[in-house]
């Protein structure tokens, strides 16, 4: 169970109908919603700023299977931090490349780490990290 | 088969011996490693800048499964867009909290403002895009 | 003379707590001005993925006056965009190392491509954009 | 007096052949200045990170100098940071409208402090940090 809280936002009117056109553009169903989003958004940026938060990531990479021993390696580090990498997502883009999305949960500091590591392993062409959160206090 | 070519950097070598700490503790193997893969980040960023090139993101959202009719509006929103949507996996956080991760493919614009729907569907907590690459001439 | 509007946002108490908490970190006096600007860097942002809006940018280089040329050359770069370019701060950093930051105005892809030439200038270590706003409609 | 090093770097030719158009369209004069500018924005980026490292930042901030006391209580507050703010630019951006861009130095953790408040000051529409650096070993 929880309470809902109101507060109110004084704002100038055309600053607001910015604000409307917007968040309509962006699909939103009323402007608490895209408030919440934003207020989440700043609360969830500054937990990774501070490093020793219990936060969740998702590493996306894309590789070419072919180079000799990558998946192995992948599949290797992944397991040797199992307690942290919760889950992996495999597609297979074309003939040639994968794109692999790895869920890491830890402190901060941690997963980003081991994102590094993921992204720097010898053949990944691209990788990029999303620090996101576990969704606790952010109702 | 690809042919691979070479160049030489000239770069002073106390600036080199700085990237070279830096990579090291990156996880990097060797040099070559490290600067195809600074070159593959800005040409991915690059790509996405211009939005009619055909491009892979992945979609991070972070969501309480039970708030009313989310998880459906999220599968039919996916299933609407089935040829745009790759994949999707899904992760139990907790009792409450789902992280689900879409991966979509198309042109950068068009990914764009699918990631802008899910992320502004109401009652997900988070949401963030990131913008990859099909792998294609990123040898 | 603007006219000054009211919004209500309805959102759970222990989100507030913690919007709250950061707000008072950040120095902020009250919510409507953490929300205010919350919504004007969701504005910006967007103005700035359209391209042909009217902005502006500020860009910050840093450089060693010792290098050939260097000085000359941003002037003149500067000198034949004359239009676009409001203003330049220059900043001694140390014996060697100089700060400048330059004000463009103008549409957000032409304000971009001059950013992309100052900071490709050879001689200049780092540099890097602020896609900001004339503050019109910003109320 | 500085020593010039050289490394060499294996790439895809079609690797190369893509990151060749896109410096040649990015304005730099040869491969070797645009990887020392990646190189450098690997080692400023990972400088901010730390926090502790001492660094150079610029903010900028628009605002509106008919706010009361807006003005006042930016130059206040630049003074009682003296030792940190090494200049500042102002520009009229229109009748209402000022630009200010900020020159701060320090460790990074402070001059991030310090951007949070002059952007959190009550009548700021829009403001920004940029994460530079004073140039030392960054040759």
């Amino acid at each position: 169970m929880t309470d809902l809280a109101r507060f109110g936002v004084s704002i100038d009117d055309r600053l607001l109908k910015r604000f409307d056109d917007l968040i309509a553009e962006k699909g939103y169903g009323n402007r608490s919603e895209a408030i919440r989003d934003l207020i989440r958004n700043a609360l969830v940026e500054d937990q990774w700023t501070r490093g020793d938060e219990e936060t969740v990531g998702t590493v996306t990479l894309v590789y070419n299977h072919h180079t000799r021993d990558l998946s192995d390696k992948l599949t290797e580090h992944q397991h040797s931090h199992h307690d942290a990498i919760v889950s992996t997502l495999h597609v297979h883009l074309d003939a040639h490349n994968c794109l692999e999305v790895v869920v890491v949960k830890g402190k901060a500091r941690e997963v980003k780490r081991m994102a590094d590591e993921l992204i720097g392993t010898k053949g990944v062409k691209h990788g990029k990290l999303v620090t996101s959160t576990t969704g606790e206090d952010l109702l």
